[in-house]
């Protein structure tokens, strides 16, 4: 496996393109476009939201019912959600809108929107950029940095990965972007992500490793504990590296998962340590649990505690806090027989063991606490699961993203 | 049903005292104690958090085994939790040292207390607070008073209530008194709650009356999620109205619990209006759902969400933010068949109807929203039923007052 620099143009035959279309922001790039020359088979997981935007529904039809798809439209600022049967109408024309600029069917056209819920697109605004884009695409590393840049909201950076592998003697490549950054939690986030990969490979497989791997790299990610109406995680395979087909339950699947994992844990902890206000990327890391399940709700239960979250912030060792939020999870274990500990550059420290505090240096722990990436790690003692999972501190700027996101 | 001025020395007999025993904080009173003239009947209901505080396991034992209570010593600064067996036997002498000094057994003193995870009592300074205690009770409101304040964490003023019926011929009244505010949550909250009253009730009932109506007071109630190792409701009932025996299935039963749910409801709006950092209550009403459960767990969601929460602080109708966390709480619905209102002193207002926002003006909206209480009502139009949960906006004070709490 080669770590590699770019997004989602690193596989072949992928273009990309960001555009100023004036959605919502005014002098930024708000709307993306992905387009593979030749048609992809594809798979997607969405948000578990009840209250599913517009765009989800689109994409879940294509997803399951189109053949291939060939374009991906995205657009900042405005997530056509909670807008009834109008904002549904804005999918089918910006779908519409894309399969006469580029040339292919309709519904082989995926649609996704991140932004305020409740107003409607401007789809006058929206046709007049996916021409824009259409001009603009190309396969260079740069297209695929103006697209990452495009689809960001409150994010502070692009985030995009990458990486190749070796698959009968062909080099197949995945890469991806995604965005954040807030009303993210477990079972998709206000994440848009999209992934892109030139490998041959069924629909049916395709679907299935990124269901598996989403289990523990996107789904562990919380920021705020509000499940987003739009979340969508989207993958593209074009089949252009000529590979052999990559078969279930062969070594060149597990190389194909251990990729696809890469990049996906790599966006998922870049998502997290860029949270609405964060300072910090907090990471928790369950071991020794007695079940696979148990380990992620207890690693979830953690990242997404405000007073855990606050104590990061704050560099503050208040173990009681961490000890608690795995209390409440719904897990039963034995407090009286576990252990805690704080990691980050600066070191690791036992902080908890035989049901009270250890005797550690508080000053060391707050140093450990000040770092960009903190692990707080829970030995449960009671198996041999684990599970980790990705949040990031909750500070001032959370609040004052939040208290007038609209304005 | 008489609401009067007054807590738990409201009911005949019940004696209280409020102390500075200089457990953590300086200057301020940090103890309290109840004490009643004549043995109580008691229930209670305790944190459903793993690990449990000492002081749960001891209450716990006392009102399961214990035939009668007498008296009940809270401090406030440190949790006791998160502390062994050190921690539990300081909750063995903290009740011997009452014993000795109210002349009641050992087992008829329960024991509470708030504050810090993860420090050890200093068992000489609460044995000396219970000696200043046990000088200083009196059945006076103001001794009710100094027991209210002396029990307060992060709490910005005390909270207390007492209300008044008759039962057949007799006065019986029933008081209390509670502290928030922070790690508070559904399913006992960092709340400690103390009832008294002078029923004559059976300690089956009152534990019966005590359960039913937890669940739709102090159990709806959410400041940031986080669900402590020491929530502690306890209810003490001495029988000094010599009323004849409140018996199940009576008039006289329901008069009770209806007594019992103005002063539950009571302390639990205080305790949610006064969460940490907050500037507002934040009430969530849900109606016209389907079943009770869930309503219960629609309003929840919503007012355990960070990003409604920081709407409210913001003074900004971002309906969509409601509509989402509705939506991500497990429960099914119909999203384009349901209402949603903000209200408050200032109006009421439908914002979202038929799947997409209602004609409103964001003016009203946001005057609505500035309010003390704010209100948001959601009309599932899916049955009958309906829950009401309590919260409070998110500031930036609540993560000031949790980035440095030990400090």
């Amino acid at each position: 496996m080669r770590i590699i620099t770019g997004g989602v143009t690193a596989a072949k035959g992928f273009e990309a393109a960001g555009a100023e279309a004036g959605i919502k922001y005014k002098d930024r790039k708000d709307m993306a476009m992905i387009y593979s020359k030749a048609p992809c088979v594809t798979a997607g997981t969405f948000t578990s939201n009840v209250v599913k935007a517009a765009p989800v529904l689109w994409d879940q039809k294509v997803v399951e019912k189109s053949p291939f798809a060939q374009a991906v439209i995205v657009n900042a600022g405005i997530a056509n959600a909670g807008t009834g049967k109008e904002g549904y109408s804005y999918c089918e024309r910006t779908a519409a809108a894309a399969a006469r600029e580029l040339k292919i069917p309709e519904d082989s056209v995926l649609v996704a929107s991140t932004g305020v819920i409740g107003m409607q697109l401007p789809i006058d605004r929206i046709e007049a950029g996916i021409k824009k884009l259409a001009r603009a695409k190309a396969d260079t590393k740069e297209a695929g940095d103006l697209a990452a840049e495009a689809i960001m909201t409150t994010d502070t950076h692009a985030k995009q990965a990458a990486v190749q592998i070796e698959v009968g003697g062909a080099t197949v490549t995945i890469g991806g972007m995604c965005k954040g950054s807030g009303m993210i939690h477990p079972n998709m986030c206000t994440m848009l992500g999209f992934l892109t990969t030139d490998a041959v490979i069924s629909k049916e497989l395709l679907a299935k490793a990124l269901r598996e791997d989403v289990t523990d790299t996107f789904n562990m990610v919380s920021v705020d504990g509000d499940t987003s109406t739009n979340d969508t995680l989207l993958i593209l395979a074009n089949g252009m590296a000529e590979n052999p087909e990559i078969l279930e339950g062969t070594r060149e699947y597990a190389v194909f998962q251990e990729a696809l994992h890469y990049v996906n844990e790599t966006l998922a902890k870049m998502m997290a340590g860029d949270g609405e206000g964060a300072t910090a990327l907090f990471e928790v890391k369950v071991i020794g649990a007695a079940a696979k399940q148990e380990a992620r709700t207890l690693a979830r239960s953690v990242v997404s505690s405000s007073l855990c979250k606050s104590a990061v912030y704050g560099h503050d060792a208040n173990w009681g806090r961490f000890l608690c939020a795995l209390g409440y999870s719904g897990v039963n274990f034995d407090p009286e027989n576990m252990e805690l500990y704080f990691e980050s550059a600066a070191g690791k420290l036992l902080v908890y063991k035989d049901g009270a505090g250890a005797a550690y240096s508080e000053e060391k722990a707050s140093e450990i606490l000040s770092q960009p990436q903190v692990t707080v790690i829970a030995d449960m003692k009671a198996g041999t699961h684990s599970a980790t999972a990705w949040g990031c501190d909750l500070t001032y700027d959370y609040v004052k993203i939040n208290a007038d996101y609209r304005s």
